[in-house]
């Protein structure tokens, strides 16, 4: 077998190449397809879930277990109507719009460039707008039986609203001091005008959001501290610095109650985009829901006695977006010889939605190949596969992104061994069958 | 020190002994509780998130991960209309409402004895009724630029009928034969007129439901045996008999399209009532949705050449309402010695939030103590804590229902040993430091 650096390797240039591929093996389709999708909703499918599991239990581990600082909550999507109007989603959280009078299109009015012609008035290249109103963001419903305006409530635009709801009983239950965090992953719903580029912008999306609080004078501090744990957690994740850059926003790009923004942006095939924001969000928060609250969201130094709100430093990682870098990071199309190919997708090994596929060479051999399948499903997302040559079976796992693939031949009966294959160097090492699970916990970095 | 059995226990009896622990402690408390909550919507703390990630790992390890016949997704919260309107929940999922003409509130109408005395008419203690009309549960937002009705889209009600949106696509993805299931983990949403007893009855809740897709002559043997597979689930979370029990529901009980179903109930303070539901559905999803997307969910049988649509028998755990379960049966107050008792969270080992605590004797064992916490936080879910005196620390953490606190002392820098600490027996063991991390594999059942 030739060494893999010696292959021509492409990369992912077109998106719809990874759509196509998301779609047939499940990673990811469009929600309620057959009733024609609904624009801006995604179903990760059974490869796809394990993707995106994977990815949020890396960043709980990282995050919230392995710091004594962090606290993790998972608070309900909707909340008390009020945490929208303390947060200016109610009164700000919106795009500037305009309709065309003849199409009765609407448009954002910042993205007028890319309305095309108007079907409606077919003399002209030109679309009849109105003027620019805003249109608000949030998702709207209505709870409890009664009709009354009373009743609205909102899907929350963002997963941190709730932390600052929760800040001040998260921080006496867990009996944490300043500086902690409190950290959640979870949905958040925007009525984007536009959604596109496949999961990149999407109306309901997952975050996994830290809000962590600290004195003013540490500020820069810890903005530093996290946005270094954050890079080194993309790294950690493979995309390495040439799919990988930070993005310090400009002072007029800043909301306003945002001191500071550093972006995590990955090289999509359409480009830089962020995956994850850094930001320094001052006392705008605890303030505003104190206000808005009457309850005081401050803290007393025990030393010197003053009170004062904590500085929010946030770090928020958009998790599809994240999931669909991993996607296009891992996608490769090989030249195996001429005229043989094969696309891989090549996750790191603790990321990959299946770690190790079990191939016996016959279905006669079943029953050891089952055995080890069962063996390794105790600890390991295991897949099963005895249909077809086993030549497809690997092209098919590789599709999957499958890291090791065991196959179990006639002569493991004999001499207690199996071969595994690595999927990116295509190497096939022959091992005992009852070394397979430490040998694929080694490669994990977990315990034999 | 007594054996545990020598100790007076007293089980919960009033829930708000738990509502209250839960609160300080942070296991779950209202959402939006500086706005006075939200009815109906409860956050989970650093504490509750613990453990119900835990019980949702569990079970998608249980029905996902080691099933070979089982995939799992995880489809978006709202999904296209025609969904719910070919589930039927459109034009039935509502519940018998009247009004009262004089204090204007609104009541279930089969619950007309919980209605209290009206406020409004003091003369009486009678209300003053208007007829019954439906009252649909479904939340409803909408989607898109647009404002009118074509937009309207609902907050899924159950996370089942995306399921069957994409079963075609699951199914050719995985290329699964029937029989097999698809799975999946997430929130749904129903506007309960009167959310009560704690989490139990809520309006935004999570449910892990599996659809599993068989053969009409199959489907008897394919009940039983989910049945039986989700009762020794419950059992393996330490949910003994005398708390769990089945109900068959009676014919009249059955909703149209259910053949059969079983619920698994739990003791609660409140009653027994149900936390898992075991359903045959028959063909009635499928044929719906095929009917109403006007594609074709069935199957042909690759060697009869049948075509066919599958039975579904549906396992459906409420996960707010087994945590609560959970809450529930771990709760004990025990008297230690006259006068002094504790509050202990018996959960078994591990679904605990907190596996293991360690605990240095004095702020001077900091760094010893942090660098075994370090190596244990790779592995499981480890606390730290070195304020107050022993004693209280052990006591916050039986209330946390951490099963193991290791304690440093001064002499574990010259003997190299630790003393652990069982939360239910109490029993004190000295072990080396080094032996700690595989102490807690073994009792968690998982490799050294």
């Amino acid at each position: 077998m030739a060494p893999e650096n010696a292959r021509r390797s492409r990369p992912l240039e077109r998106m719809d190449d990874l759509v196509a591929l998301c779609a047939r093996r499940g990673f990811v389709f469009p929600s309620s397809e057959i009733y024609g999708g609904i624009n801006g909703f995604w179903d990760y499918g059974p490869l796809g879930v394990e993707l995106k599991n994977n990815l949020k239990a890396a960043w709980w581990q990282a995050v919230v277990r392995e710091r004594d600082d962090v606290e993790g909550i998972d608070s309900s999507i909707i909340c008390h109507p009020r945490t929208w109007e303390a947060s200016g989603h109610v009164e700000h959280f919106s795009d500037p719009m305009v309709d065309c009078r003849a199409c009765k299109k609407r448009f954002r009015a910042d993205q007028l460039a890319d309305a095309g012609p108007c079907p409606a008035r077919q003399g002209s290249s030109e679309h009849d707008f109105t003027e620019v109103r805003r249109f608000n963001l949030m998702l709207q419903t209505r709870i409890g039986a009664s009709e009354d305006a009373a009743a609205i409530a909102y899907l929350r635009a963002e997963t941190c609203q709730p932390i600052f709801n929760d800040f001040r009983r998260v921080r006496e239950a867990a009996r944490q001091p300043i500086p902690f965090g409190i950290a959640q992953i979870g949905k958040a719903f925007r009525n984007e005008i536009n959604p596109r580029n496949f999961t990149f912008r999407s109306r309901e999306f997952e975050q996994a959001e830290l809000e962590f609080f600290c004195r003013q004078a540490e500020r820069d501090e810890w903005f530093e501290h996290w946005l270094g744990e954050r890079l080194r957690f993309h790294r950690e994740l493979g995309l390495d610095a040439e799919v990988l850059r930070t993005r310090a926003h400009a002072k007029d790009e800043l909301a306003h109650y945002c001191k500071r923004a550093v972006d995590i942006e990955f090289q999509f095939p359409f480009g830089w985009q962020e995956i994850e924001g850094i930001h320094d969000r001052g006392d705008w928060d605890l303030s505003r829901h104190s206000q808005y609250s009457g309850k005081d969201l401050g803290i007393t130094d025990p030393d010197t006695k003053e009170h004062y709100k904590p500085i929010v430093i946030e770090t928020s990682v958009w998790i599809d977006r994240t999931c669909l870098a991993l996607l296009c990071d891992a996608w490769a199309e090989e030249e195996l010889a001429p005229g043989d190919s094969r696309v891989v997708m090549r996750f790191p090994a603790a990321l990959a939605p299946v770690t190790v596929a079990v191939l016996p060479l016959s279905k006669k051999l079943a029953e050891p190949a089952l055995a080890l399948e069962r063996e390794l499903q105790r600890r390991f997302n295991a897949f099963y596969d005895d249909a077809g040559n086993i030549g497809r079976r690997y092209r098919r796992q590789d599709e999957a992104g499958t890291p090791y693939c065991v196959t179990i031949d006639f002569e493991t009966g004999g001499d207690g061994k199996v071969t595994v294959r690595e999927r990116d160097s295509m190497d096939q090492e022959r091992i005992a069958i009852s070394a397979v699970a430490a040998y694929v916990a080694e490669r994990l970095g977990r315990p034999a």
